[in-house]
């Protein structure tokens, strides 16, 4: 008799955008007259740029004549996209990434998601707090997490790295003290979500000596990378040593509106090695094996990215959505909010008023204004007393919410 | 320190098609001279149906205006798409399918690769042989295939349900014996990649009843339905009783050309239920974690193929296909081999000639004549002696194939 996967019965029900849209749309149904403002999921709102969508007009038409037809393509990407990527991303910023160390998929949930099945089930895993759920979600299905306490909302086998307000957000390395395990895979997200802060060579590095001191490999997660305004590493490949103990995931869903168009890559070294097999050779059969490659059509649309036009273009849509940003976190902070984030990230990070929960603060401004954030909590349990906002609404949409905010002051 | 999945280790290192691959281009580089014909891989050659490319050139322009963008699509598929395969492919043919019971994805190969993850690892796995190499692959690096023998090319682990010449190909139902384990997951594939063979309403029935009656699970690959030509289900949820025990997996890979658009869909009724849990369920929480959607261009794409103008031109096309599989059948039979498949199927399946193993008659036809097909030992032991060709070539491609192997007689 089949059995299931008991490790799925674990994961508690209520995930965190469902929440929020039940009680969206309880509140819409309530109030059909208030038009809500939507800053809560990190969804897209501005069209694709010129650039990819004349490439994209150009694959449809060679898909549909047979001189020009493509089928299955190479199993780990185009390589006018991957050199495309190694070229613009890597070699660009002085990192040398060969071909065969890139893998597009379609799109960086996919790959946080997958890259579990290449390591051993018992690997210990470092998350931060808060956290993006997939990270901890998968490694719930896989049965790394051990076990749920809704107490304290933590799960018994993971390493929790806290993101707090002492430290800006940045998790500390953890001390390494006898007879205390150190963490196996240690998933990083920065420029982070849901806090929107930020890492600097020196932090970055820390953490790279530390993966390599303890025998871990850090999945960075630089899905954002394309938000960065200051002097920051946009890969953790600027960090000497992390081709040895690093693996990168990223997507072009934030950096060029393809949320809808799904398509993203990941980085792995073939330097990056245990036992004498390299953690590449794996990942390559995962892929080849359980996944067919991105849509022709998408592959060229990514590539189109990198043109001179698309560059131009995806920098006025990124300059954009940071304009945004600076409108929320500018008049927020006006308005007496601690506010972080919003400088090298789309995201806003709102410290709530007057001791409120992140729930609270979320029902606050929906019941009293109709504007929609994701609470803190629901990225785990350090995000209590914050609040996420999105840069990715229209300028009318950021100042809307502001000056909405700004009444209950 | 990290480990890595041990079972990847596992895996014999030569994949079929890479190996031809490379066979294939040595003997290009010794005979570059020499035009190859090539009926190996299962890639369709013909171009994408017009309804399909202008339901894409409008999706795309769509893409490039925010009043029309599309981000984030429903996690499961949009309802135009879903609402038409349930339409067309279920309600059509007297079978009921709820909207939440569909699942677009990507393609066959993901969803079948992917699909384990939502049952338990000791889960005990039944499979034909000859068979498609991503069932027994994903379940070795699940840990469920036990240990490769190289001797019989079989996995400890796994039942082997056998498809020769004395079954037509058409596994019998395994006897149930006191005190010996009856299988909880059964991968199917009808009709079947590689041998060709479909299965009628009896036969399935017949399985649908074991499944029942031992508790396994059915994983229904139906990802050639559309060549049928004679009266054989086209689901597996035609035979009554199925939606409790079996999940059906879909592709347009091969019904309309989308090899290179990448998508497909997986159907799991509500019925399916383990202890009270619903199957449906898991995969609905394992693809919302790890999955974001398809593209809203191809999920566009894939709704045209059930247009009325898309239906005409999808039929076309498999009929220009099947014609192929008409003349490769009737020519090999004409020249005394042994031939099936192709009736209901893109794919031939030929008995060797002489005593040849499948690899001296791939050599074979390779180095005498320049036509490349698979070897059927490639999909496993009880292929061995068996030769597959694909009708997704050319007609020209195919008669020349026909022409060249005469001149072998």
């Amino acid at each position: 008799m089949f059995e299931l996967n008991q490790n799925f019965q674990k994961l508690p029900g209520n995930y965190l955008f469902a929440t929020i849209a039940r009680k969206v749309k309880a509140f819409s149904a309530e109030h059909p007259d208030m038009d809500l403002v939507r800053l809560g999921i990190g969804d897209v709102t501005r069209p694709l740029s010129s650039a990819v969508i004349t490439a994209m007009q150009k694959a449809v038409l060679e898909m549909g004549d047979e001189k020009t037809f493509h089928g299955y393509g190479p199993d780990f990407g185009y390589d006018f996209l991957v050199n495309a990527i190694a070229e613009n991303d890597y070699a660009s910023r002085g990192v040398t990434i060969d071909k065969d160390e890139i893998f597009v998929s379609d799109g960086c949930k996919s790959d946080s998601g997958n890259i579990g099945d290449i390591f051993a089930m018992d690997n210990y895993v470092a998350v931060c707090d808060p956290v993006y759920p997939v990270y901890v979600d998968t490694n719930v299905m896989s049965g790394r997490a051990g076990e749920f306490d809704p107490e304290t909302g933590l799960w018994s086998n993971f390493m929790y790295l806290k993101c707090e307000e002492k430290n800006s957000f940045i998790p500390q390395i953890p001390a390494i003290r006898d007879g205390e395990r150190t963490p196996d895979m240690i998933y990083l997200c920065f420029p982070n979500n849901p806090s929107g802060a930020s890492i600097g060579y020196k932090d970055l590095a820390a953490w790279v000596g530390y993966a390599r001191k303890v025998g871990a490999v850090i999945l960075f997660d630089s899905a954002y990378e394309a938000f960065i305004s200051e002097d920051l590493p946009h890969s953790i490949f600027e960090i000497p040593g992390a081709k040895e103990c690093a693996i990168e995931l990223r997507s072009f869903s934030k950096t060029a509106g393809f949320t809808g168009v799904r398509c993203g890559y990941t980085v792995i070294s073939k330097e990056l090695v245990r036992d004498g097999v390299r953690v590449r050779d794996l990942w390559a059969r995962r892929q080849a094996t359980k996944f067919n490659g991105v849509s022709y059509i998408t592959q060229c649309a990514a590539a189109a990215i990198y043109t001179p036009e698309g560059k131009e273009q995806t920098k006025a849509v990124i300059a954009a959505y940071m304009d945004n940003a600076r409108i929320l976190r500018e008049g927020l902070t006006a308005l007496g909010f601690e506010v972080s984030g919003g400088v090298n990230a789309p995201y806003i990070w709102i410290k709530t008023k007057n001791g409120m929960t992140s729930w609270e603060f979320f029902d606050f401004l929906l019941e009293k204004v109709g504007v929609v954030g994701t609470p803190g909590s629901g990225f785990g349990p350090c995000g209590e007393g914050f609040f996420r906002l999105t840069a990715f609404g229209s300028k009318e949409a950021s100042q809307e919410a502001l000056r909405r905010i700004a009444t209950l002051a």
